[in-house]
């Protein structure tokens, strides 16, 4: 029986080779991104381009805005801050944090797998190469999925419990851009910049720049 | 030390009565209502002049579509089961259950929490006189609270765990009337029906309708 999966997909490196994979696993992969009020749109149109070019089965688009609630440099109007190296990217939870980003994310994938019938979440999410985010860990991805088949129909369906795929969440970067070689990801189309010029090229110094560059160069 | 909270408010009797209480518990009540697609927006007017005549110290409306994602009565075109009498309401989870709905307002609350500083959550939810929802069961809000903590800021202040209250869930439908009338909440502001006339009136016949003329009645 082939399983039906609900794919995060930002258009960046890291949810693009999870849809990939999804696909490569004979899951039948639907696609949700989401128009959330971040700076800047050129993943939402990578997004569309990555789900294109890797045959998913349908995708779509949900917003809402997240600037109503703000407290992030990627919804606010807050610096993104910029570094020279990896090594000068701070600890603890990093200001690019977006408050239950992902929880939100994640709650939006449930209420359409129940509607479409599907019994997967796949989710980019990696807690090596960057653990800064408290909802990138394998503990919140645990927990969720525990609340997500109590408040929901999967209540009804214990022998058929949903279930959140996360393949990258031990990898480096350099895994990642291997395994996104190997699945056919069109990298050149991803998109992970958070503070693009105007034009929409990457500033190459945010976090998520430093640590892509750096996943290309060691892969 | 006050504590400062999240009051999801859709402006029925049972979140009214839920901000109502936390008021008197001497909690900093912020009130949050959505505008979620549902197809009758007498309940956000509802919900307005109730944050207003309680005192709530702030009432944010956050605007997003579940309409794109569908599969209930409350915001597709589906009919509204009415029914004569209470014996009537089916068994099971009922159509008008939105599909994941508790889960997307509570990430929301959590995300607001995380921005003004509230190490609380209130939702009116209710196991007893109602208990079709999944997401209205003890065993769902505990699972929330939990990952709520494991995937937010809450993370790094275990000391100051962020805690769902539900001071309705164990409570019959009379109860809550009694509930609301000694905490002076306006019941005559309140609407509960999920199917009204084009000029706002309840139908009477819907679940909601029938539970609160119950809850009414006995009270």
């Amino acid at each position: 029986m082939t399983h039906r999966a609900v794919v995060l997909l930002s258009g960046g490196l890291d949810s693009s080779t999870c849809l990939a994979w999804g696909i490569r696993e004979g899951l039948e992969c639907h696609a949700l991104s989401f128009d959330y009020g971040q700076r800047q749109l050129q993943e939402l149109n990578a997004a569309r381009a990555i789900a294109k070019a890797l045959g998913a089965s349908s995708h779509r688009v949900l917003r809402f805005d997240l600037r109503a609630i703000g407290g992030s440099a990627l919804t606010d109007d807050i610096e993104v801050p910029k570094h020279r190296t990896i090594g000068e990217i701070g600890q603890g939870i990093p200001i690019t944090y977006v408050p239950a980003r992902n929880t939100i994310f994640l709650s939006y994938a449930l209420a359409l797998a129940e509607v479409i019938g599907a019994d997967r979440l796949l989710i980019g999410v990696n807690a090596l190469d960057y653990s800064g985010y408290p909802d990138c860990r394998p503990e919140f991805i645990a927990a969720f999925e525990s609340m997500a088949n109590l408040g929901s129909r999967f209540v009804q369906t214990p022998e058929a419990r949903l279930q959140i795929l996360t393949p990258l969440i031990a990898m480096t970067k350099a895994e990642i851009v291997r395994l996104a070689r190997s699945l056919g990801v069109p990298i050149e189309l991803t998109f992970s910049c958070y503070d693009p010029s105007e034009s929409g090229e990457p500033c190459g110094q945010c976090d998520a720049c430093l640590l892509r560059a750096k996943g290309l160069e060691e892969a």
